[in-house]
């Protein structure tokens, strides 16, 4: 079907509701060159002031995944998935993807890079020497099959649509929108031909969304998005006021995963370092244990998933992933240069950290990328060594910056000791709880 | 100045308040092509739904004048031009340009072409055989200068900023925005290098802007802009429920403003047709000559404009600006082949016209363009015979169609009956008047 795009602009300009047809027409017109940038970016902020409703949502995003190859695991019963909307130190992935896949539901998981001051899976797993997540389609449908577990980035073929609109907001100040956010993520998730999905809604100083409103908000509409396409939708809210569990950057994540998947801890001062990956990764693989058949509530799915972990049996599955997908070696790179001790300058309780400025620090030391064309330093990261609520004295050790750049240790030091609020005046303060809901 | 064009189209996007070199580098960058499409047409879109304040407007107006070309008339101590915000059968240019000019003030007027279902003053020119719409800057200052009066197309080098993002509004729905229509209007009068300004702003069925209200909002931001300019703006708010004077259609139009600069009327049952044009016309011209220094007040103006309508001093100055922009005669092309008339099925009162409509019947006639692409039918258009608060009996003709294309005509004749309502339960109405106010 064919419409004037201008006559399109100007409904949604005016908040007038499109139809699936009409939507179709300016995603595949857009996707295959047709519809010039101009009209779609247009059309894109239109949508940023006027929004899209769910039922526009729903056939958008599906329009999206339909705009390319969609992978086929219909010889398989379920198929669980996991999305985190970004944090910092969120390691998740590769602690709950090997432990679900370890219970014998299959997890085919397309992952993605750092965004923002968050970091991605893509690059944790590129800290592993040798490990290849360029699979082609079939080879990652062969694996999921064969291993229940297969993490690979977004070819060209998957949701093409999603990639070039991606990239016009990214230049056009139109990322800032829920249906459009919503429409990129979940087109990619039912593209992996799921039928369950667990999404790790972060809110807080650290997340992209700071508000638990804001966040709900954004999770309603990826829920109801993904049940009108027909997928079953967990949304599991955790807390990202404080870094996730001890490690941010690419290496020192892997080893964190790693020690964890090895039922280490990690005690100072009476507190286990490692407890809130572990203990997220483990409500999430439950959620996603149940959501795969294998237990009958999340409840009984966290008792099975504990089970497996303390077992050794979702080492064992990350071993095998990560020997199939050409891992060389499971020691991740975590050798950097320098290690400074960033003190604090007053005795007192934690009492707030602003996690975005220490995500933005970590990828100053050499953690991430500012812009696309920047390298990472898979050896640089930040180690935590504080949390909401300690209570610490003058000349606590707050963090470690792991860095080859030590030029900028600094002002990373300056901005992280800004970062964390030590409070003397009061005498008592609760840390929020890892998980403030789930629905 | 550089900026991050995604920082800037964010902060609109937002509704902060651009700094003048902001809009310098949006402006400006654009039209030397290093701003892609993609981001002006982003940031137009996000101008529709958080507006630009007047200080905004009023920058963004300068720059557009600056992109490009600026007369220069710094020899001549007042230049006094016209603009209609356009209305159907609205030909008081070519009527109030001779009188000003006849009153020793110079006009330099640059004109546009018909926008949507109205008309526009170089297609009515161009309905005289052999007149030039094109001339150079040089030859156009020249002639201001010796003769009072020329008038012609914007050309290349006038406000090219202006040409580039008009062309990208068009098809981006973005045209609608009283700052972008503002900004377009003005820098272009501004470019001529005129002292004083007098806005036509038309409201009703036949404007853009279908209420006094909308309509004062557009003349108050064009006439701020304006005065921050250092540009002297007087707007008078004309009526737009009923076309304006006897004909519609180029040729037509320019046969009435010929026979009203020849002090002809056109009497039907008690009622001159040519009236309204030339009232509006006068008073425009009253309005100018104060304007130019040649009266203590528009009052003033208005008698020195009826004398010279009267003295035949107006007709002359229109045909020596004719053969100076090598018109080979006077008489415009009006040999329409075909003439019907529209009969009215019922007695009554007429009471309301969607003169939008009447318009639009027009162009179908031949006497406009649906496509920039389209060729005009000079001799085609309309000639109304009946008007607001008419009594008329059943069989009485309302209009007569004159057109090249007889197969449109049961379709148009239609279309008008169907604009035009007549009333028969009403005794009496009374017809807004031609001018609501003056500010």
């Amino acid at each position: 079907m064919s419409f004037n795009p201008v006559q399109l602009i100007l409904k949604k300009k005016r908040g007038q509701k499109h139809t699936p047809e009409e939507l179709a027409f300016l995603v595949n017109s857009f996707t295959e060159g047709s519809l010039p940038d101009y009209q779609m970016s247009a059309w894109l902020m239109a949508v940023c002031f006027q929004s899209l409703d769910e039922d526009e949502v729903a056939h958008f995003t599906r329009i999206m995944k339909e705009s390319g190859l969609q992978l086929n695991f219909s010889h398989l019963n379920y198929r669980i998935d996991k999305h985190s909307t970004g944090g910092v130190g969120d390691k998740t992935s590769l602690i709950l993807g090997p432990i679900v896949a370890a219970a014998g539901i299959p997890v085919p998981m397309i992952a993605g890079r750092g965004l923002g001051h968050t970091g991605g899976t893509l690059d944790k797993l590129e800290s592993i020497p040798g490990f290849n997540v360029w699979l082609t389609e079939k080879e990652f449908e062969k694996q999921v099959t064969q291993f229940n577990l297969a993490i690979m980035g977004q070819t060209e073929n998957i949701c093409p649509a999603d990639r070039k609109i991606y990239a016009l907001r990214d230049v056009t100040a139109t990322v800032a929108s829920l249906p459009l956010i919503c429409g990129s993520i979940m087109s990619k998730k039912l593209a992996e031909d799921v039928t369950g999905l667990v999404l790790d809604i972060k809110f807080g100083s650290g997340a992209f969304m700071k508000t638990l409103d804001e966040a709900e908000e954004l999770a309603k509409l990826l829920k109801t998005t993904g049940q009108k396409n027909g997928l079953d939708v967990v949304c599991v809210f955790s807390n990202m006021d404080q870094p996730l569990g001890r490690f941010i950057g690419n290496g020192l994540e892997i080893k964190e995963c790693l020690d964890i998947l090895n039922n280490q801890k990690f005690m100072q001062d009476n507190y286990d370092y490692y407890g809130p990956t572990r203990d997220l990764s483990l409500i999430i693989s439950g959620y996603m244990i149940f959501l795969g058949g294998m237990a009958k509530s999340p409840e009984e799915g966290l008792e099975i998933a504990n089970y497996i972990l303390a077992s050794g049996a979702a080492l064992k599955k990350f071993e095998q992933v990560a020997k199939q997908q050409q891992a060389t070696s499971l020691t991740p790179l975590t050798s950097a240069k320098h290690k400074f001790a960033i003190i604090s300058e007053q005795a007192g309780l934690i009492k707030e950290m602003d996690v975005e400025a220490i995500g933005f620090a970590a990828i100053k030391l050499g953690a991430g990328r500012l812009k696309t064309t920047d390298k990472i330093d898979h050896s640089a990261g930040i180690e935590m060594n504080c949390y909401l609520g300690q209570k610490i004295s003058k000349g606590h050790v707050l963090a470690y910056l792991y860095t080859n750049k030590s030029e900028e240790c600094e002002e990373v030091s300056s901005q992280i000791l800004n970062a964390i609020t030590v409070d003397s005046s009061i005498k008592n303060f609760e840390a929020p709880p890892l998980i403030a809901k789930v629905f």
